[in-house]
């Protein structure tokens, strides 16, 4: 023990041992993700197709299957110093109160205003609209996470920011709208009348509260139709994981420092973006044949993409203005029912991490919400943080597997990571106290039905 | 230039270096701050008196006016690995954007759940009740910071913990609210009809919203009636200030280790709790003819304690059940107006501080409401983090130091404290973004007429 408590509660990295560039996990994997498909000629779309609607050297990131590393420009290296390198934490607390032999630590992202990992690439995407000399970029939010670290990035380098905030959360989430204010981006509630898939969308469902896929499809006519604009997107395409990874890295060089090495590596994953990230470094080593780990990606019951979808190419949007990705998926116009708190709620996956899990490289579990409640008050109670929805998802199975270990005896290492903070949330978190926090899992006929629009490639 | 960006983004201590002492000011006072008094006798008042409000071991610090140096038992550093080091920042973005030679600094204390600095005595305070073997402790809130922070450090020493808030808060701010709750405290809206004293302010005003004052009594009268459980305070004691020498202590040690000196310290002030721990070290080498600094205290124009209060014995809650203390007080009736946001709203203000201020060690200063969100949203969109309202009168002062830099082309070194993030003031965030937001400041004879009730000592 005393040994042990060498290890200090917060492992820090210097500025100078911040990764230069990021890892692209890509160009270890034998089996590539497969391309994007153009919607009208299903052929893979071209660098130029994309640069319609992306900057071009994000284009550039899309397409790399080649380079395993990419240098981190010295701008978004300069920004990153402003709240990263984040913390690796050892849970000391949570391990003592499990009464555990495992060894808990989570990789803290939560530490920025954004509240979130989404922060690494949204700086990323807004540096090079702003290198290309455009106006100003669109986007859609959901529980507002991406939202809030686009425009925090978009103001720092003076872009114009429209974010397409979907309904729901809109009226439900004021505060998340006035931070986005505060940082000078427009927000508009969606689907909205600004734009024609949104009229029409409104005119078949006028009822209708939003969805990501629906927010998604607004935000790219947005930035077609209007010159100077480019579309960016907070999680699913490769070059948002090639971003995150530095949340990875970052884990693996502090834990390299201390000579530890993890048996399990734990994350939430609603499109992907924080568990490709946290996972690259590792799951390089595992495809290089270098070491090992169990890998585990944690989805809710209420919207389980890898666990209970199809591995097929799907629209990425409800409007289906956007490439076809082949993605493990329940259908573009899966909506999670209505006591779903909090994000996790895209219907598809990460092309990448699609190949991998279909590849058997790791594993998908599912969790519930009340039990994901229960993981982050237990875990607020002991190590302090107030844990994002999101994020918990993380923590219940890190609780799980160290609970396990106390069965069984075994000290192993568990690594997860910890996304954001909750402040947001606390609606949800008050229904959980109240008692009113209901699961929903949905049957196969629900999830089949959803199923019926898929595209025929 | 180049040697000038030696220094980092942040300036992070290892834990270590973090201090295993708090530095108590007061024993390098000449003139002491003068000692509480019974409100019946006007005697100062003795441990013992002391005791049947406070933890005995918070009683000797209280009192304690000879120990510079106050060992921090292993438990707390334990808990305050937790979140500290808090990093010190280097503003670099801030000074570029407003183009002064001016190095500004800040101190951050906004990294952990309970959002702001209140948690370093919080866990103090909450230890020595465990210690000493009680059951609980209550307390009051206003804005809630203090209140979140207490029920996080109860909630880790498995202590129940009692929380009035201030009616109008509890209203406005369920959010708040339910973060408390998630750590396992009880919540009541003050007044109440639960205390006796709460009973009878409501008789004489049915139709208050509560103030800060009220809720103290109430606490104080709930602690004192229930047998095992004792009243804590986030601010204007000795003892508080003492906890949050750790703030300053920890800024001294990473200017010292990059060899800066700074020219101005700058804290935002309403009890003291902030300023007083951030300047302890610097006041200190003052006290004792080692150093010279500017040192500022910035407050609301509508709560100004120091600028337009009176130095003189003063009831420190509105019920008149606490002890009197020497302080600038603005009258124990005071209520700030309406419009105002966030904290910084007690009338009187550390004894410690009102004490320096009368020997002329420190200055302050007032700054309106919309000023001090100008310089949030300032502020926010360069240096990414969301500051706190509270926060912000320090950075409005910070900017304007710097202003004044710009002109005369000093390259002066400013250290601010940024004592918490404004995720739980985004209504006033709103306000300002729609310019709803209005200033008050009150005029002399309003200030005159709170005087009235000042007890004749």
């Amino acid at each position: 023990m005393s040994e042990e408590k060498k290890i200090p509660y917060k492992i820090y990295l210097d500025e100078n041992e911040m990764p230069k560039q990021w890892y692209n996990v890509r160009a270890d994997m034998k089996n590539k993700p497969a391309p994007l498909l153009n919607p009208g000629t299903h052929q893979p779309m071209t660098a130029e197709e994309l640069g319609g609607v992306f900057c071009e050297e994000l284009v550039a990131q899309e397409l790399d299957n080649e380079h395993a590393y990419i240098d981190i420009p010295e701008e978004i290296r300069n920004f990153y110093k402003m709240y990263r390198p984040s913390p690796l934490v050892r849970a000391y607390c949570l391990e003592e109160k499990l009464g555990t032999p495992a060894k808990i630590y989570y990789k803290f992202e939560g530490n920025n205003t954004s509240g979130s990992h989404k922060l690494n690439s949204a700086i990323a995407q807004a540096y090079y609209a702003k290198k290309q000399g455009l106006k100003g970029v669109t986007t859609e939010t959901g529980a507002g996470q991406w939202g809030t670290a686009l425009s925090m990035a978009c103001s720092y380098f003076d872009l114009d920011c429209k974010v397409f905030m979907v309904k729901v959360s809109y009226e439900q989430k004021p505060f998340r709208r006035e931070v986005m204010r505060t940082y000078g981006a427009s927000v508009t509630p969606s689907p909205s009348v600004t734009t024609d898939v949104g009229k029409k969308i409104l005119e078949a469902h006028p009822n209708t509260t939003g969805s990501l896929g629906c927010a998604i499809s607004e935000a790219v006519e947005v930035a077609v139709k209007n010159p100077g604009y480019r579309y960016v997107l907070g999680s699913v395409l490769n070059q948002v994981l090639l971003h995150q990874s530095v949340i990875g890295l970052e884990t693996k060089t502090a834990l390299d420092k201390y000579g530890i090495k993890p048996d399990i590596v734990i994350g939430c994953a609603g499109g992907g973006s924080n568990l490709g990230g946290l996972i690259a470094p590792f799951m390089g080593e595992k495809l290089r044949g270098e070491a090992d780990y169990r890998i585990i990606a944690v989805e809710p019951a209420s919207c389980p993409s890898f666990t209970r979808g199809v591995y097929a190419y799907d629209f990425a949007d409800t409007g289906m203005v956007c490439p076809l990705a082949k993605m493990y998926t329940l259908g573009s116009d899966f909506i999670p029912s209505a006591n779903h708190a909090g994000g996790l709620r895209y219907h598809g996956m990460s092309p990448v991490l699609s190949q991998l899990y279909d590849d058997g490289l790791m594993e998908a579990t599912t969790v519930t919400q009340t039990e994901v409640f229960e993981a982050a008050e237990q875990f607020a109670r002991v190590e302090g943080i107030l844990p994002a929805p999101e994020s918990s998802h993380a923590i219940r199975v890190a609780i799980d597997e160290a609970l396990k270990c106390k069965e069984t005896g075994e000290e192993k290492t568990i690594v997860f990571g910890l996304t954001g903070t909750g402040y947001f949330d606390m609606v949800a978190y008050e229904k959980f106290h109240d008692g009113e926090m209901t699961d929903y899992i949905p049957t196969d006929d629900e999830l089949e039905a959803f199923r019926k629009n898929l595209p025929q490639v």
